[in-house]
């Protein structure tokens, strides 16, 4: 099926309209209109081909992993699905399934590496996957979400990148009462991270460069903001952190969050800066911390975290944009210049062709 | 009492004779004749204030924390020993005793920070506190261990610190039966690693730079060694270990070690090098990893470790030197030329003065 879409024909060129064919239906496959497409920090790094060395861009690339639509057809062996329902789509549309990590309903650390929306090894089309910023996608229904047909299905959309990024981390190391919880950087992660933390029942302290982000910080359920670049504010914070998360994907001093930890606390990274962090040994030894990573989440994981919002009214703080604004987007994105993801309204898809 | 020692007296200058006074035992102290002190890299670190941002050092100083000796004198309220016995002192010889660190029996952690047994701040006699490479130490009972009379006492020695400090990460994060387990350096402390580890019962995998270390890694316990340089040695092992115990104090690529672990894994740093250790994030992030931090271990645990070490007769291999060759073991320990622990034989220093 011909589909419409944008990409990247080059890591120095804009996204440009680009047309592709999709599958038809396999016998376990879900077939989605594409009404939201989230904008991700990745989508921008992966278009400019800023991860060359772990992931190198194949052009014409589609980017967009932050997928919610309509069920248009399913494939006959499909339970979970059926046309008109609405469905999701994350950072993975398949894995081995048979791996360890797999068998642990941990895809995204599938042994074998998981099948990534975009940019990825298509096992069943070949080629490559093309991602979110198009009208339909067609994806097995193991690597479909549901969602809730009540929720605001734009802000819905940053929840299966931005969101289950910060959920499934926030729920492995135990964020939660009686737990005092950091969040570095308030940006499309960060802001997810602030919810969840809060909702958890932590107690959450958001770190930011801005001191005018210091009363959304508040209104998005920070007990406390502290403006990193005052040192004398980050020193009373010391070594006082069960858990930290690290939300931002640029350069910074990472040896900064390490040391408030304390004994026995973790630093997770959840943006992927371009250049290797300096780690200083003695932030890790006195006392004994951890300095870990976290991608994403797994499927079951996604539909919980997905689940759990809509229980909640939880949903990102979105700008709804029509795609021909995609590379305006890029540069707001990279000033920080969005309150807290850019999504994608794909009707605008139709008026541009 | 006036105690005969060997001090740094500059950051450039040898280690040279000197004497400086010991308080009389207090009512819980014990005061101990030392026969042997273990050479430690912190020693050499120390004297020649190369933590200096961290850990300053005050001149002149009399280095050594790896100590083992006989009880020559207890204070009127000591219990856990008597004139005679077999004592032991490691990095610590105080901490405050009552935070949550303390409370833990994690007092190498202490809130406060512990008073470390040289370039310490001593609370009980004011001044700087003066380390083993000397004929006596005076400790409070609480930081004094017991050794067992039927061990070869110069190898007990060096399990004060690189066996503590080995010990306690390799069974705070589990190494034991299943666990595939790797031992980065075949040093003072790595020596130690692999014994511990094998003695737990872990698969053990010994990754050195020199190809002749092959054999003595076997010898002490390691089922197979890596010989980091060769990269394709190196992949065979991706994403497959548990934990690894890095106890490289120079500069080296953590990245090539991270990527060893496999989802959940951690790798612990014992060492610490100078400089920041550059940590690329995906290495963290893909699959979910962490990297830790352990220094030594409490003194509960420090006492079951020579416990564990007496049953199972472990100990360190080492090289006896009389005091005066202190200065040319530095050089060779920075040259990797023992195998694996220089201990000072302290009958030398009597012979010195």
């Amino acid at each position: 099926m011909s589909t419409r879409a944008f990409a990247a024909h080059s890591a120095t060129t804009p996204l440009a309209p680009f047309s592709f064919a999709r599958r038809e239906p396999l016998a376990t496959d879900v077939q989605i209109e594409i009404l939201y497409c989230g904008v991700c920090h990745s989508d921008l790094h992966q278009a400019r081909n800023e991860w060359s060395e772990f992931a190198g861009t194949v052009y014409p690339c589609v980017p967009g992993h932050e997928i919610v639509g309509r069920v248009t057809k399913v494939g006959k062996d499909v339970k979970k699905f059926k046309a008109g329902d609405f469905a999701a789509v994350g950072c993975m549309v398949d894995s081995c399934r048979t791996c360890p990590s797999c068998s642990r309903g941990l895809e995204q650390y599938c042994n074998h590496f998981p099948t990534l929306t975009y940019n990825g090894q298509d096992k069943r089309s070949g080629g490559v996957t093309y991602g979110g910023y198009s009208e339909s996608i067609v994806v097995d229904e193991a690597f479909t979400l549901k969602v809730s047909d009540k929720a605001n299905l734009a802000a819905v959309a940053p929840l299966l990148c931005a969101g289950i990024t910060t959920y499934s981390p926030l729920r492995h190391w135990g964020a939660g009462p009686g737990k005092k919880v950091g969040i570095v950087g308030l940006g499309g992660l960060g802001h997810m991270g602030v919810k969840f933390a809060r909702a958890f029942g932590a107690h959450v302290v958001l770190f930011t460069t801005s001191p005018n982000k210091i009363e959304d910080g508040k209104r998005l359920g920070a007990h406390e903001v502290v403006v990193s670049k005052n040192a004398a504010d980050m020193a009373k914070h010391a070594s006082s952190f069960d858990f930290v998360l690290d939300a931002v994907s640029a350069e910074h001093d990472i040896n900064a969050y390490l040391s408030l930890l304390k004994l026995d606390g973790t630093l997770c990274l959840v943006g992927a800066p371009e250049k290797p962090l300096p780690v200083a040994a003695f932030n890790l030894l006195m006392p004994r911390r951890q300095f870990a990573g976290s991608a994403i989440g797994g499927i079951a994981e996604t539909q919980e975290m997905l689940d759990f919002c809509a229980e909640r009214g939880i949903t990102s703080d979105v700008e709804l944009i029509p795609i021909q604004k995609i590379n305006e987007a890029y540069d707001r994105l990279l000033k920080g210049d969005v309150k807290y993801r850019f999504v994608i309204d794909m009707a605008s898809l139709k008026q541009a062709a």
